[in-house]
């Protein structure tokens, strides 16, 4: 039997260049990468080659190519998984209720592991947001600050990954549903509920109660995707 | 105040192009895509900038060039977030914990979900596997076997997200731990217990008892990160 012999493509060799920077260090977060000619000539390729894959990297949100200044490594990495995650999503025509899940699977066990990992500054900041969303009557700000809770939450989970994948899925939710939030915070007697789920879990994580936090995102997400699955 | 006006770069809009057509439905799972000269001049823009976009998308696996045949839309993205997935990790210093960690956490719900949805074909097939799992001698197979039990039990939960999500962070936790279920396989102690978890993971998932199944899975997890723990 014989195996396919992998052809590397030179694009693909750049991109493992810099993937060997950033590996060993040299390449860090917010750097300034060599300018194309400097990468073109050490890597003996063409400038196209090394221009296709600084593309393919910025597409996907791992550097930046500021016009006039060169190419930089990101500082944040919040949307990486955006475009790649929503391509996908439309190639495989998913339902929308999948992501809606993904997102449950994902914050239910995030709550959890915040219950363990909080620290008090945190749920001092929560307190304060929780205090912001209850007195709010700017509904656009209102969904700001609901966003920022579930993200300190997610935060507070000392988990990048995690955190980067949250946000992904509620920018892809954002992205079928105008306003997702916003649709489900309109509706009086949700508001209600959810201001109280919102504190519910406020205090099962001033608790450290891994269990109660789960169970209260469990029930808080199940009553979000009710209401964007009738919006989908 | 002023607002930032975002420039389009031309290689985004061929990108925002093919996403229009995939998304009303001209550009399919395994579709041919135009050649680079009729996009470019469909779009009126240079072919450079169309090989760029291209790249771009290839890097992320949504597309394959395959020379002398043209680019088609690929038929399976089980490997499209394993890219940024894997330089995004680098880039963040994170710890291989926070991987496993993450795959804890999805496969724990992934498992809950699939008790709900799995069919009784699904069942013979995970029976045969666990058959296959026990009266293998060869330990390179009974990995394989290991990963496509829980491969088949993320296919149950009807998610697509989930089973691309879980297999990009297999891939991951593989990249950084040389053949990391062989390593932990290698103990004869855990070999029992976990071909005992897969046991009664199946048993649950039998039943359809979702709180079960997530139970099992959860210990079976935890057993399988404090060994990459001490592996990494």
């Amino acid at each position: 039997m014989f195996t396919t012999i992998k052809t590397t493509k030179v694009y693909e060799q750049v991109i493992l260049q810099i993937k060997a920077m950033v590996s060993d260090g040299s390449l860090k977060k917010g750097d300034k990468l060599p300018s194309e000619r400097e990468l073109s000539s050490q890597l003996g390729v063409s400038r196209a080659s090394i221009r296709e894959a600084l593309r393919a990297l910025e597409v996907i949100g791992l550097i930046s190519c500021r016009q006039g200044e060169g190419n930089f490594v990101k500082e944040n990495f919040d949307n990486s998984l955006f475009e790649p995650l929503s391509i996908m999503f439309m190639l495989n025509q998913s339902r929308p209720s999948e992501v809606f899940e993904l997102r449950r699977v994902i914050e239910v066990e995030t709550a959890a592991l915040a219950a363990k990992t909080i620290t008090d500054e945190e749920l001092i900041e929560l307190k304060e947001l929780l205090g912001m969303m209850k007195d709010c009557e700017n509904e656009e700000k209102k969904v700001k600050i609901d966003k920022e809770f579930h993200y300190k939450i997610a935060k507070a989970s000392r988990n990048f990954l995690i955190v980067t994948i949250l946000n992904t899925i509620s920018t892809l939710i954002d992205s079928f549903i105008k306003d997702a939030r916003a649709q489900i915070l309109k509706n009086e007697g949700n508001k209600d509920i959810i201001d109280y789920q919102h504190q519910c879990l406020f205090n099962a994580l001033s608790k450290r109660d891994s269990q109660e936090a789960a169970a209260i995102m469990r029930m808080h997400m199940e009553l979000i995707n009710e209401n964007l699955i009738e919006l989908s």
